[in-house]
């Protein structure tokens, strides 16, 4: 949780004038998000929210994480959607930041997630795979399998302070991952970070799906295998296939996985484990003490790389 | 800045319905306050704040506190209203602490105090003092001149870690406000910490003040001396007269201090300088490495103490 930068109520007011939303009411910061500072903007018009980019995200991809989010809104999905100002800009500068104003979406991120949650997951998953197949310009996936390399590089010295072999475990599972990685599965625009915390749900409904900074052009179906590692474990890191077979049915009921693409499941699957779990693992190792965040444990990931490398086929995810 | 105790979305709606507010639309961690965690709920009846209460605050004075903030809202002060639930409770348990859910207020605290914020504030601090009178139940003032030397005692073998001379300097200091502090000034209910991020404006006038869990039964001009603690000195310690002239006139205007009130006010500034000065020196040598709140320096305190030092009279604030 954080606010990385602090804005001024002058300078709040200044930048609300630069829209035509209404006068200030309130803003508050909110202790959510880890990759920029987010806060709960009130007007007379409404509750928005405000958000100013911070280091991580480049200020020259912000135009296209935004006009993904308008087509995607344009298209049926619940997203935020950028409010743009009276000269048409929706990014203008902010506290020394580059920030937004979007609309604010009603609901509650799941703290623990249940079956119940997994179809609808699912179903909005292959929804925004479709709605966002009209959006021409692309992004490469930065933290796509040509990533993983020099990522793991960087850790590799010290990884085995985490858990003894764990230098060597990656290494080899890498290996064994990008040899195997489907190129021809079919590509589109993927959310990319589809965690529980970025779902909102209101009256067991999926009520918005939020964050796309992480949003990139790549396989389609590596997105569900983000969301089969994300929303399927147990605490104890055991694999749910109640889970995983409601999100994947649910999926399928609107966009059908290829023959290809469900064959690829086990591979795309450890992909994404090792994703998250690498740059997890590199966070772990380069946080600064009185850091505002607390990073997230690598190990989880390490189980779920296991589960997915004994996978025989996409029958281990119930289909 | 923090959220401390996290709420998932199941316990909240069970919360929820322990109260007659509606629905749950939204609720997301605020990055504000150090003590409490704060939330900012949306049901369909409008906008609440859900606090849960941390470890500083006493379980056993909760009543006392929210009793005093329904007494000063029913006497036409605008400050958080806690909702009684269907059973008439005003506090009710929640993820394993003691929480209240309170009226949003309007507003936005000002990052930069400005001459134009201190005739408000001063108007608005004498009407709390007299929207008190009423309420009948006292609360000792744990951080009053009592608390003092125990404070300093914990602190002095390594205040000199701070600033070379300053245990001398504070043992000196307090022994001389102790012997000269005024002890039959008139007493009441007071806020004790009006900072400016307790005190919400809104097109230049106040729209609520807030955060009452340090209020207590003291002298009435003490809380006067926190207040120009608090708003009017600039950012390089020089004294703003203009400022405090504000406050003084718009607080007179109000509620007029006695002769030895106003004779008091330089040994209460000192003693508003010396509470703020050691519970910030407790916790900046006391804060652990990793914690969310990020200790504020206490050497601010020390260049107030000076001041109000060689303040001769109560000329030296503008009156």
């Amino acid at each position: 949780m954080a606010v990385y930068t602090e804005v001024t109520d002058e300078a709040c007011e200044a930048f609300l004038r630069l829209y035509d939303i209404g006068q200030l009411i309130a803003f508050r910061g909110i202790a959510e998000g880890v990759e920029n500072s987010n806060y709960a903007l009130k007007t007379t018009q409404g509750d928005f929210i405000l958000t100013l980019y911070e280091q991580r995200v480049d200020p020259a991809e912000l135009p296209w994480f935004l006009g993904l989010m308008e087509h995607l809104a344009a298209h049926g999905l619940t997203c935020p959607l950028p409010v743009r100002g009276r000269d048409g800009a929706n990014l203008n500068p902010l506290a020394g930041r580059i920030a937004a104003i979007t609309t604010f979406l009603p609901g509650v991120w799941p703290r623990r997630v249940v079956v119940a949650h997994c179809a609808p997951l699912g179903a909005a998953l292959a929804k925004l795979h479709l709605a966002g197949a009209g959006f021409a310009p692309t992004r490469p996936n930065a933290l796509g399998p040509a990533g993983w390399p020099p990522l793991l590089e960087k850790c590799l010295a010290r990884a085995d302070e985490i858990q003894p072999g764990l230098g060597a475990e990656l290494s080899e599972a890498l290996t064994t991952i990008l040899a195997a990685w489907p190129a021809n599965l079919p590509a589109g625009h993927i959310h990319a970070d589809l965690f529980p915390d970025n779902v909102f749900f209101l009256n067991g409904k999926i009520s918005g799906l939020i964050d796309f900074y992480f949003a990139a052009t790549d396989l389609l179906a590596y997105d569900v295998a983000v969301c089969l590692n994300a929303w399927c474990f147990e605490r104890d890191f055991s694999f749910n296939i109640t889970k995983s077979q409601a999100l994947l049915r649910a999926y399928e009921n609107i966009r059908p996985l290829t023959p290809d693409e469900k064959a690829a499941l086990p591979i795309l699957a450890q992909g994404a484990a090792i994703r998250f779990l690498l740059t997890r693992l590199y966070d772990w190792l380069n946080t600064r003490e009185g850091a505002l965040v607390t990073p997230k444990n690598p190990v989880d990931y390490v189980r779920r790389l296991r589960f997915h490398r004994q996978a025989a086929s996409e029958s281990a995810y119930g289909i």
